[in-house]
């Protein structure tokens, strides 16, 4: 970084990305990186204090979730649970159960149903599936980027074993109605006497949702502590009673063999302290950060009235179906990419879509699909807000893109 | 812990199931738990910021094994990084590369050659691996541990795919010759016009052994930071140029597509700091701690002659096949659990087998293999040293497992 730009004082925007580290996280993290080091496997004090932490965590997890600790699993991120939630559960119904009498299942026989503006760690992780042979239906989406629940009706048949959605899109703060499309699956599941399982990516929800397991109506939520002011590298998986996964990776019974590999003890702990934080005011936070959202939004769209300098369109839906922090406009026409480099610059930092869809060059998929607008979906500016972002730093960056829309536009 | 534990110092001897976290390496992690949190997929400073420290990192390893930083794939540990290696390459071979005009391989055509003493996140792949219709050989090793490389000879035909084995068996602590089983995959990749590639699990390496790339004559090498004074939770995969893989996990392009997932991004950083030591003076750490070993060793034999007032056994090999901090003894008929139980309460910190392979109980598949010996299976004490410990440490412990063992037989 040169010396000018460390003067300029930064104003982060990319909650969506990744999340500062709570530093009550990190307190709760560092006995166990400076000190206790065992592997929780072994029969020592060492080893037996480590375990005593990763089961502590766990509990903490469940709590937090309102589970039970044997239903929580720990991976190394959103894409390992995702990836998990979706082939464990495929590959489970794909082996059967001799022990139970359950019949395993031909991937050519069983349907998965997801959208097209899903995060790629489920996007492709279906993309895979199909590879094997496993059916894949896109549900249709509406503008503003829900389920269309009359069409994921139509979709629903016998051989429907899974319906694989975000909570909370990455890209433009959509939340997904679950409790309706539980409603609706357990009526598929009663007519064709079988299982549906719901799974939802909830990467982008701790801090702004209620994540209590059964308010969701899922089978299966994947959350990432990267998200939620947790480390990085941790993720978890939270599963009902019902549903059995099989194991992706292979080797000693860490995580009941479900997820196996030595604990990472710091992470894990670090991640337990973190959710119990984002869910235990998540409320509040959400009411604050909405009210500067609100008025941030409602300042970009009076400062950019249409057509002069250039139109702002606000990509996804509004009131109680968007996350409380999340902006996304279009402004078609616009090099975006070269936006974000100019906010950058002036302490900006904002995003043009999500950061696993690549940072470089493309168009948003994800309002490609919701708008069918090329433009549009090749101008987006995703700006995801964090507890401590103001109105008048808003204010500010929205001054800043007004002014380099207009040089752009020769004005 | 009772307050009364609390007062005896501990000693900590299971250097194999983990070890303690560099402060170089903790230092050099701080910055990225506390402050430089950005996502490294992100165009903006911060999240600039943290691919600038990713890729140092990935530089540092490089540079620590001597191979080019795109041959290095960053894991959550050394169980998902032997997982990667084994069915990422099946995977690609069955795959075949259209683009290159390599014909995909049906898994009944393949084979995979391994040990019956491998870890279990080696052992347990290849079952799984197995149960997809590719044929898995076991060659036969020696009493000592190490593969017989005339029946290693024997198992080689066209259909020989991979050879998958521990560099260092994480119980007994025995090195195989990775020289010479390369060139007796060189000599039958001649003769049959093929590709046989030598996977090496190093993850008890890199403290003791070097780990130059080329010097190991691997295809692919696991290791795992938690067992280099690095972090829990990343693991390391370095793989020729030759080799290709298909990846295990689906999302969004983080390293180079083959292992998605937000990166984590302190994690990298401790790994290649710790790394980076291991390998700096591997060869003074391991001559100073294998003079405190011999000389334990020859305590132990002293201490316990044979029959009075019970037996000694040494398993593994001797000398130079036999990784520097390495003691693994049986005691039959003793119950070794219950004498692990005991010297950690008089603060030795030991285990019986490896901490993956259940820390609770049955005998050590190592031992029986290469010993045949249920006796001397179920009655292991592993005993791994790190840099600090003495010759008085180990002299002491030995005083109490007499004890124990004489009371134990009634003296």
């Amino acid at each position: 970084m040169s010396d000018a730009k460390k003067t300029i004082s930064r104003v982060y925007l990319d909650w969506a990305a990744a999340t500062p580290l709570l530093p009550a996280a990190y307190a709760a993290m560092e006995p166990y990186l400076l000190g206790g080091f065992g592997n929780p496997s072994a029969i020592h004090a060492e080893g037996q204090q480590a375990r005593v932490a990763v089961e502590a965590a766990r509990a903490t997890i469940a709590s937090a979730v309102q589970v039970r600790p044997e239903y929580v699993t720990v991976t190394s991120g959103g894409t390992e649970g995702n990836n998990l939630a979706i082939f464990g559960l495929v590959e489970s119904l794909s082996k059967g159960n001799p022990s139970t009498g359950l019949v395993g299942r031909a991937y050519e026989s069983m349907t998965v149903i997801t959208t097209k503006i899903e995060h790629p760690s489920v996007g492709e992780a279906l993309v895979a599936l199909a590879a094997r042979g496993v059916q894949v239906r896109y549900v249709q989406v509406t503008e503003a980027g829900k389920i269309d629940l009359e069409h994921l009706r139509t979709l629903l048949d016998a051989s429907v074993v899974l319906v694989s959605t975000a909570l909370i899109n990455s890209e433009i703060g959509t939340i997904q109605p679950t409790r309706a499309i539980h409603k609706i699956l357990h009526t598929a599941e009663v007519k064709y006497d079988t299982n549906i399982y719901l799974h939802l990516d909830a990467a982008q929800a701790p801090l702004w949702l209620n994540c209590q397991f059964d308010a969701l109506g899922a089978d299966l939520v994947t959350l990432d502590a990267a998200k939620f002011c947790g480390p990085k590298g941790v993720g978890l998986l939270i599963r009902s009673k019902r549903t059995h996964l099989a194991p992706a990776v292979f080797g000693g019974g860490q995580e009941s063999g479900l997820r196996p590999g030595t604990e990472n003890v710091a992470g894990i702990v670090g991640a337990a302290r973190a959710l119990e934080a984002a869910q235990a005011n998540w409320r509040a936070r959400a009411d604050q950060v909405r009210a500067v959202r609100d008025e941030a939004i409602e300042h970009i769209l009076t400062m950019f009235p249409k057509g002069n300098p250039s139109e702002v369109l606000l990509n996804g839906a509004v009131g109680v179906d968007r996350v409380a922090n999340n902006i996304n406009i279009s402004i078609p026409g616009l090099d975006t990419e070269f936006a974000a480099v100019v906010l950058d610059k002036h302490g900006f930092a904002v995003s043009t879509k999500s950061a696993c869809s690549g940072a470089g060059s493309g168009a948003s998929t994800v309002v490609q699909e919701t708008t069918k607008d090329p433009a549009r979906a090749s101008a987006t500016l995703r700006i995801t807000l964090g507890p401590d972002n103001t109105i008048e730093q808003l204010q500010s960056l929205t001054g800043v893109l007004k002014k380099h829309v207009m040089q752009m536009s020769g004005y």
